[in-house]
């Protein structure tokens, strides 16, 4: 499953990754057991708002009222491929240039990642990969463009990818030459669900501003195997109360 | 401007309001100076949410998005009343069984109050007065409507609230046998913005259900200028940013 020698690719298991990050980022956590979600807010008091939040992430979006559509145009390029097993997701870091605009905004990509089974839901349908393109604002504001998969046919930025998944968590794999298009990963049709969340992991900060793709993309049943097989776990947060909130499609 | 007793009300001064509810309610806060609005967060852990919230109330209500309506329906009664001068606004508690649906949802009226000038704005523009009708579900999930007044002609709820104003905080006025109706707050056109928000005040918890009436209601110019020598102070708080919400209309 691990390919990236036959790749020539160059693997780094820097103390950023395997150590520094996760002190930094604060207690761990986990998808299972004593630091799983249910617990998330008990783990440090920066994780506060996985608990006491109002306005958590994901959600199941069956009951979205009709409005006016999100105005979003997107301006993705190619970006050289490093791929990182930060032990809770596949995450590929984008290199700067690459943004989307919502109602006249800019919020720039900084990374995407995947998450299995799904973690939003349509009316308790979940599916069986979702992927997360995050997007910051200068202002650090995030803005989340979500993308269901379902197993069927297949895509070439998840190929890309795929083919040098890190085995270990703390390890990141960057090959030469070889570049990967986050713009693969959209759907044709860009018709979304949009509402107000959080990250959907610790520390779980409120104030996200989701887009959740309609139409689900199409991608192997064994590609989204070897993702599961790889996390070992479901890493996929339950949906959240909407509260107060109005999903809008 | 204090007339209770002429009408032989019964003016309470308790532990509940003068003291207890004060503490209950944790530190002292104000909409000046130290304890003011810029600075409620760090009067108390329980305020957090009103400096790290990303949900907060009130806002300025002008961009927003055109969407299918609320679905909300009033059933308002009379009630008894007693009319309270919390140190904060005037607030008219409000006996069970009346309540609004809201998306097939049941929050039952609890109390009223009023500030001056109007915590929402419009595009920037501020009213001289709004009032708050603050509705629970049987969960504690709070909806919260909004109306704005504005100087010219009479109201006949404001005018028997009025009557009976308590002049100092921590007291209350009951007057046996007369009754006022919430139902003559509300503005013939029921168009709403909608929004989700939190309290205007500490511990300005978030998960609240926003809907501000479009249509201001009218009321005289000496009534808002009572309420507010009452006060002595504008009380409403600033806006808040909208972060990534969007206010429906």
């Amino acid at each position: 499953m691990y390919r990236n020698r036959s790749f020539a690719a160059v693997i780094l298991a820097t103390g950023l990754w395997s150590t520094g990050a996760l002190a930094a980022h604060g207690a761990h956590w986990s998808y299972t057991g004593e630091g799983g979600p249910g617990h998330w807010a008990e783990l440090s008091a920066d994780y506060e708002s996985c608990g006491a939040g109002r306005n958590q992430s994901p959600v199941d979006l069956g009951a979205a009222v009709e409005a006016q559509a999100a105005d979003v145009t997107f301006h993705y390029a190619a970006t050289p491929l490093k791929v990182t097993n930060n032990g809770h997701s596949i995450q590929v870091d984008y290199a700067p240039g690459s943004y989307i605009e919502l109602d006249g905004h800019r919020y720039d990509l900084k990374q995407f990642h995947f998450h299995s089974p799904s973690e939003h839901e349509v009316d308790g349908h979940s599916f069986p990969m979702e992927g997360h393109l995050v997007h910051a604002d200068e202002d650090g504001n995030l803005a989340v463009i979500g993308v269901f998969f379902e197993s069927g046919g297949e895509n070439d930025t998840i190929r890309s990818v795929w083919q040098h998944l890190p085995a270990r968590a703390g390890e990141s794999a960057e090959v030469d030459g070889e570049q990967v298009d986050v713009a693969g990963l959209l759907p044709e049709d860009r018709a979304a669900w949009r509402y107000n969340g959080s990250l959907t992991t610790p520390p779980c900060s409120e104030g996200v501003s989701w887009l959740v793709m309609k139409a689900p993309v199409r991608v192997s049943a064994q590609r989204i195997a070897q993702f599961h097989d790889l996390m070992g776990v479901d890493n996929n947060r339950p949906v959240q109360p909407l509260n107060a909130r109005v999903v809008l499609e």
